[in-house]
């Protein structure tokens, strides 16, 4: 059992939209995410997906409204929810959500990046 | 659907040792809790917890050791690992925890606490 330091996960990552997985618990992962730019409009058909924002700004966009987020705020997008994070300047997440998730969801596609441990 | 502000919410509650609900997702809660002090030495059967410290310090006592936490910093105590929660000044954590779990877990008692949504 190890303590993790967000701070400390973040600094060893630089990609964006490349989710990274920090912790494991009840079958899901805690993972940390930087994201830049628009992603891709996606769903989730089987899992709730959770967004803490940890440094910046992030938009999700819905399609009938959008959820902005500064930091420490966080939302649960439901499963079934078609959604695009947006993010102006880069936005540090964590994110959790069941092992099962893809990052691009039902959209799938070039953006769709397998979480790996760090 | 509706975004959560962390810090808005612990301003809404001051009992130490009764997390409160702030967020709900594929059968777990997020949960918001201010502690001080010692709780009482428990273990959950089958739930992993994670406790992630918003601001402050916590210690959790674990049967061979102990983990320091502090801001920024998390950790999964895993299902059967008899934990004992000690903070000397007040800390705020956020803690992920399937729905069934309880805060007393095994240990029961007169600490224990029915969380509620906030």
């Amino acid at each position: 059992m190890e303590k993790v330091n967000l701070a400390q996960k973040l600094g060893l990552f630089h990609e964006h939209w490349s989710p990274k997985i920090v912790g494991e618990l009840n079958g899901s992962y805690v993972k940390l995410a930087k994201l830049v730019g628009e992603f891709v409009w996606h769903q989730h058909d089987d899992e709730d997906e959770l967004f803490l924002v940890i440094k910046g700004n992030l938009v999700i966009k819905l399609e009938d409204g959008e959820i902005r987020l500064g930091e420490g705020e966080m939302v649960v997008v439901p499963r079934g929810v078609r959604h695009l994070p947006v993010a102006d300047d880069e936005v540090h997440v964590l994110l959790f959500e069941p092992k099962s998730t893809v990052n691009t969801g039902d959209t799938g596609g070039e953006r769709t990046a397998l979480a790996q441990w760090i």
